[in-house]
């Protein structure tokens, strides 16, 4: 039945916005890439097989196909998703603690007032220690494939590439900057998160992103940057 | 005929220098820990099986037994090998590149100075990017299996303790220390230096680890210290 709908003409080239795509088409996307990371959570990423991501989101094998051309595909089409839903988490807790403290024209704020920011948009992150397993599985992947490694670095750099024109206005609005390479210290620091996740899973540490992170992300973000 | 030596009753425990065990089975588990690191560099950790490295040492199933329980405790004596190189290659590049320039008690260095040595010290430093790949699969592996997860952990907050140790002390003799928690930022600039090795394999870099982090570890490194 969905199959049949699925068969439409539409390019699956995994813009979420492409003008021919219909509401439904989305809907089916959605579901999959839903199914799709709970196999790559539950299995990982490796052993998932289109049969079972498929079978998950209650559709055909041929269903799948009309979505997207492989597993590979089906993973960056998740990478933009998260992507995008991580920026727009990042930007609303900007609007959200920053903005109102330093105005529209910006202002100095003292280490304790950015310390308090950092945190509350810290809380606001979504906070699945699952989708950072799947996305550690998915890079090895890709140093082992160069079919695939080529684009995913390319979302990888795109994603520290808006993530660092988010962070360096923000800071650059509370009258600080970077003394290092802005993009790297935000890689240096989505690594630390990165870090702090994975030795939270090996340790079984229960406590929440923000409750690790909340003393060690403001302290490298103050001792990396300085006033304008 | 290796087999009969290695039915001798020694603990199969890791330690290199455990007092009953004999040169020749000190070779013998050398020569598996080589031979393993080919076969996970060259076919994964979780594919490769145990008598694929016992073949690729020239051993029985039955040899490689003898001396490890498990892949995962042989990998345990790999990371245990590596740290003890690296950490001797650290400590090496200290005593010939920074010690001559700030004496017995110790000296002011300036950046250009620092910057100048911490990029001899990396030169020294092996530069294997199948290590990197090798130990990031056994980390997954480690993240999605509780059973040796804490001992994972335990290898690898040993390692960055020591380090932190040997990178602290001669910060201390340049008379500079860091400004976050030491052990932070060691892991950070680790971390630093493995996201630069993933990146120079997926996007096919072909420089060597110095030449890529010789600009980024320096400065990183300036960034999270001051001057005593």
């Amino acid at each position: 039945m969905e199959s049949t709908t699925l068969s439409e003409a539409v390019p699956a080239d995994g813009r979420e916005d492409a003008p021919a795509e219909s509401a439904r088409r989305r809907r089916t996307r959605a579901r999959l890439l839903d199914a799709a990371f709970e196999v790559f959570a539950d299995q990982g990423v490796r052993a998932a097989s289109v049969e079972t991501i498929a079978e998950a989101a209650g559709f055909t094998r041929g269903a799948f196909y009309s979505n997207f051309s492989s597993k590979e595909e089906l993973f960056f089409a998740l990478m933009e998703r998260e992507k995008t839903m991580r920026l727009e988490q990042l930007n609303s807790g900007v609007a959200q603690f920053l903005t109102p403290l330093v105005g529209e024209h910006g202002a100095d704020l003292g280490d304790q007032e950015v310390i308090q920011t950092i945190t509350r948009i810290l809380e606001l992150q979504s906070d699945d220690r699952r989708w950072w397993l799947v996305q550690a599985e998915f890079q090895l992947m890709a140093l082992r494939d160069h079919s695939i490694a080529a684009d995913y670095l390319r979302y990888h750099d795109e994603f520290f590439s808006d993530l660092t024109e988010i962070v360096v206005e923000a800071l650059s609005s509370a009258r600080r900057r970077f003394t290092i390479d802005p993009e790297e210290a935000v890689r240096v620091i989505a690594e630390l998160c990165a870090n702090g996740e994975a030795r939270a899973v090996l340790a079984d540490d229960q406590r929440t992103f923000t409750e690790r992170l909340s003393a060690s992300v403001p302290a490298i973000l103050l001792a990396l940057t300085e006033r304008i």
